[in-house]
């Protein structure tokens, strides 16, 4: 009988569905003797799973809950399969996209701070904020005291699940949407990675949603923060080291862009860090992916890949086969 | 030659593509003598219309910019044709909405704090708040740092032009969308206003999006928040008289509810008024409409009907007939 270990933290019935054939049993994350289970389901959070790993034995298959798994093939080497729980994050982490973007867009942070001063009249330095972050300097009557989503330019960084829904929850915008990927592809039209510095001007919004590999470590650097125009939103929901946090800080500081990031590089991001206090910033600690449907949505997907792990099938999930 | 009077406060140019057989005449907001104009193009601002208006002569046509006009009819008196400019605001008013949701659902106000505040293991704080607001007490584990609109109860009350686009925006998120209107309607259903009080306690979202009138004045009262069930998350883009505001003042800080205003009653919402500083509020100050594409869409709305009145064809947009 197959035995499937799983994090205590998550509540047991959350296993109901799982295959009768299999054995369950619950790791404490403060294990103190070894444990020998053929199946491992990681705790979500890595501090936790990685307590757990040096007490495990017998490990053949690490089923991921999380979409993001980078840490784990360096943690229990090529002789294990890994499969992500790929689709359970992809509406909660598109929804904060899109949340970031249009509050952003629609000045939330300076109107949070007029709704805690209590002054009404406040309002017209909304009109000041967007013809700083714009550049656009023309009169404005009636003033202009926040922006429309609509008809905006967007680059999205990344085409894979998520960001496929990233773009169907943008379809309403009429956005004019340009796509780059790890590889180009057609139908819909995806541009390779090596175009992001012609593309980066046009850009009114930067979505970056793509996976932390040695390719991406860095993409967006100083270079990329000069190339991009005056306003430029960029927004980080794949992961941090995706961006360089010196030239972030730079590039916001210059009052150039602005960026919302659920994604920081160090993580946490320690007290007094200075992208703490950046002008123009939205930042919220690596929440995206939380929702009340997410537990629910990662376990079964977990559960079928192992029906098909028991039944000999391909796996659908697989980031690393064991050689 | 039909004479057009416009405010002064707008560009010239937003008028290049009026009708070539009227006069334009700018209008300052300071008039200190009468002016004989035919139609009439109030200032987007009320107040300053309001100092125009006792030196206009000879006024047949309101061309409003805004949609909400209730504050010209009692103004200009029965003789006066008023037509708004139904469309101008759409796009503006819906992105707002969808922003104030999705803020909400995604905790911005506490996260902007914690941002503030500079503390990464803060984040926690989210979990404690979903289990106070949603009166969910299961245990939580992973934590849940965010709520999903996915698959929420959505009640639309109000089904004109801005609330279809706001439903158009949300049909991405496969939200459970009920209508209200003061006519029922069918394909798609719109339940009559009378029903509002049985659709209450189901609805986790509530859009108000109808006109301010005698009949919807109110309409939101100690009644209503008591139906609606624990984290209903009211969001009024509407006018702030559908509200009770004491109610509602009253309702926030039982924390049964969250609200997301940009009209609130009085407005402009004076210092000091109890609203400002309620829990579980976002509060703008009447802005969702602004926009820079709002001058030039309004410009032409108003164009479009003076073309139509001047060949004597059936206005589109009239919200008063003159008698």
């Amino acid at each position: 009988m197959l035995r499937v270990g799983y994090p205590a933290t998550l509540a047991a019935e959350l296993f109901s569905r799982f295959p009768r054939e299999v054995e369950l049993i619950a790791l404490s994350d403060k294990l103190d003797r070894d444990v020998e289970i053929d199946v491992w389901i990681p705790d979500p959070y890595p501090t936790r799973a990685l307590r757990t790993w040096p007490h495990l034995r017998g490990v053949q298959l690490v089923l991921a809950l999380m979409a993001g798994t980078e840490w784990i093939p360096a943690t229990v080497g090529p002789h294990v399969t890994i499969c992500n729980a790929r689709g359970a994050h992809n509406i909660s982490t598109a929804e904060w996209t899109l949340a970031a973007i249009l509050a952003m867009l629609k000045y939330h942070p300076l109107y949070h701070d007029i709704q805690r001063a209590g002054v009404w009249k406040r309002r017209f330095e909304a009109t000041a904020y967007y013809t700083r972050i714009t550049g656009d300097a023309r009169p404005l009557a009636p003033p202009v005291m926040l922006e429309e989503l609509t008809g905006k330019n967007v680059l999205l960084v990344g085409y894979g699940a998520i960001g496929k829904e990233i773009e169907r929850m943008l379809s309403p915008f009429n956005v004019n949407m340009v796509r780059i990927a790890r590889r180009a592809r057609t139908e819909p039209l995806v541009h390779p990675v090596s175009e992001l510095d012609n593309l980066l001007p046009h850009a009114e919004v930067v979505v970056l949603i793509l996976p932390a590999t040695a390719e991406t470590s860095q993409l967006i650097g100083p270079r990329q923060f000069a190339l991009m125009s005056q306003g430029t939103l960029l927004v980080n929901s794949a992961r941090g080291p995706i961006v360089d946090t010196n030239a972030l800080v730079d590039a916001l500081h210059t009052g150039r862009i602005r960026a919302a990031l659920d994604v920081t590089d160090p993580e946490p991001l320690p007290e007094g860090h200075p992208l703490w206090s950046c002008p123009n910033l939205l930042l919220t600690p690596h929440v995206a992916g939380s929702s009340p449907q997410f537990a629910p949505r990662a376990v079964k997907v977990a559960a079928d890949e192992l029906r098909r792990y028991i039944a000999g099938e391909p796996l659908k999930n697989a980031v690393q086969i064991a050689i």
